[in-house]
């Protein structure tokens, strides 16, 4: 760990939360309004796109003049993140996130659609009024990406046929294009050659890709796995992720995963049944093959960093990766 | 009616067309994106806002060399309009638009959803990509005001105090303030002076507010009225229109226009409360009242235009006006 970087980048991330709180402002709307803005003023998560941002920008010649301007990108990334999680809430019917109500658990779907196109709003306004023109461009890139991910997931919800492929086609939307753009924002922002553009862009979606494969491990490595989520929430929403697609490449193991989905779609599915599946990921190997790609994509993120000059920041790039495969080594 | 200006707009509202099938354009997704990109294509409205950005760019000094940009902006305009109106159908549970299933009824809320945001997502790249910097941070202000005004208007709903002052605050966002953009992006791109945007801005802002006041009175005035739409589909949902929040100003009407606005809550609204609604907004001066409001913006709209220099499309804006206000006339 390089306590240096450790210590600059937990300034910036102050100065980040300063700049979220200001794009968060009510401006004398009231009512309803306000009262959603306040939440999600109040919502905190990991912060890791705008981290991701900072860390990538370090290898820009211009960094230091940057950083007031790469921290109100690394808020601007944050918000797109979050109008994201607004509507995919909206989607997922989900009542917490980060053990807050979410919007449409507490003020209905209606009101969760548009507080998350205000998010978008402001999200434009500042792109423009900030001068973040190349940037702003990758972010229309970057969202409509999400767009396509969710919206191919949805396709593939209850669909016995859905495959490696499509998931990775879907994950690449859901997480991955983020997690680029972060990278990429924050080269492009600090003044990175075009080469460590290229290697950060790499960085980011290959992060991307490791950390949503982990967040569908967890889900059943660990039991006791919660952060406001229920266990093997997606498969009872019909989404197949990358451990059960895996288990049912195995022949012997898809009729009886087919099953246990048809017993989900009818709303029938209880500890028995998530411990069933869980015991057929498992032997047929599907886990242990889906740990194998997590690891692949970090292998691929790591290689980025190789090929980056050396910076002490490309240790806390290297600390990040090893720290999110670990909880995987358990399963 | 000027025979030239209305010949020339034609033809550039073909170019909006073509931008339009371009801007919905599938490159490649397949699935559910093509088929949601291959809706919006095909639903075809009356493209007013691209009309009026059209119109107000006659009187700019660059209209001939921006034509091609001023096309272009006019179908994004228009998107914008698109994504909005899906996202409202998502929220007014609306089987219909212009005719066609809404999105939400042909493939759920959840794929609605993002087919709005990958249509702001276009409009976002569009923005950056063909360099409208300072139209861009304008559409960002008008997307925040849209989603201020449906986040305010679905707090009034059912809520026996609501106000005329709420009622024209919501309806700025919900509808004047695209027209208002659709006006200051014509005037900003072809170069009309300072002055000129002023009074462009107004006539935008003007035009809208009459839109909408007209929308709501058409909704009571004629029986006939339906264009996919029920009559009286804003009180079902417990939205108070001008119409009605004029006539609970009166006293004695008040308390009937409630109980039949809990009748409404109870999903037990049939022709004869229609009926009776109807003759209430009518016998207490509610209707006449939001006639006269129409009016009155219809005239600060027309004293915009005379405040313009004269151009042949002052006329075309003086029949569109004046066409727009006739129904009510009926009432």
């Amino acid at each position: 760990m390089n306590q240096f970087e450790e210590k600059e980048l937990k300034q910036e991330m102050e100065q980040v939360e300063l700049y979220l709180t200001e794009y968060l402002r009510d401006p004398g709307y009231g009512g309803a309004v306000s009262r959603v803005l306040r939440d999600m003023e109040q919502s905190r998560g990991k912060r890791l796109r705008p981290r991701l941002l900072l860390m990538a920008s370090r290898y820009g010649k211009d960094f230091e003049a940057a950083r007031s301007k790469l921290c109100r990108l690394g808020a601007l990334v944050e918000l797109v993140h979050m109008a994201s999680l607004i509507h995919d809430d909206i989607v997922d019917d989900a009542p917490l996130r980060r053990g807050l109500p979410t919007a449409q658990a507490k003020y209905g779907k209606d009101m969760a659609v548009y507080a998350g196109d205000l998010l978008l709003s402001r999200i434009v306004q500042s792109l423009f009024r900030d001068g973040f023109a190349r940037v702003g461009q990758m972010v229309g890139e970057a969202v409509e990406a999400m767009c396509v991910g969710e919206l191919g997931q949805m396709e593939c919800r209850w669909n016995e046929g859905a495959t490696v492929e499509q998931y990775m086609r879907n994950i690449y939307g859901k997480t991955a294009a983020l997690c680029r753009l972060a990278c990429m924002a924050g080269a492009v922002e600090s003044g990175c050659s075009e080469e460590m553009q290229l290697q950060l862009e790499q960085l980011g979606i290959n992060f991307g890709y490791m950390f949503q494969i982990r967040d569908d491990l967890l889900d059943f490595v660990s039991d006791a796995y919660e952060e406001g989520k229920l266990t093997q929430a997606d498969f009872r929403e019909g989404i197949m992720t990358l451990p059960v697609l895996y288990a049912m490449e195995d022949r012997q193991t898809k009729p009886e995963i087919i099953c246990l989905l048809h017993a989900a779609e009818e709303g029938d599915f209880g500890f028995e049944h998530a411990a069933r599946l869980k015991t057929l990921v498992t032997t047929s190997g599907g886990l242990a093959r889906a740990a194998a790609d997590m690891q692949m994509y970090a292998d691929r993120a790591l290689q980025a960093i190789g090929n980056l000059p050396d910076h002490g920041v490309s240790d806390v790039f290297r600390d990040l990766l090893r720290a999110k495969c670990k909880i995987s080594a358990a399963g």
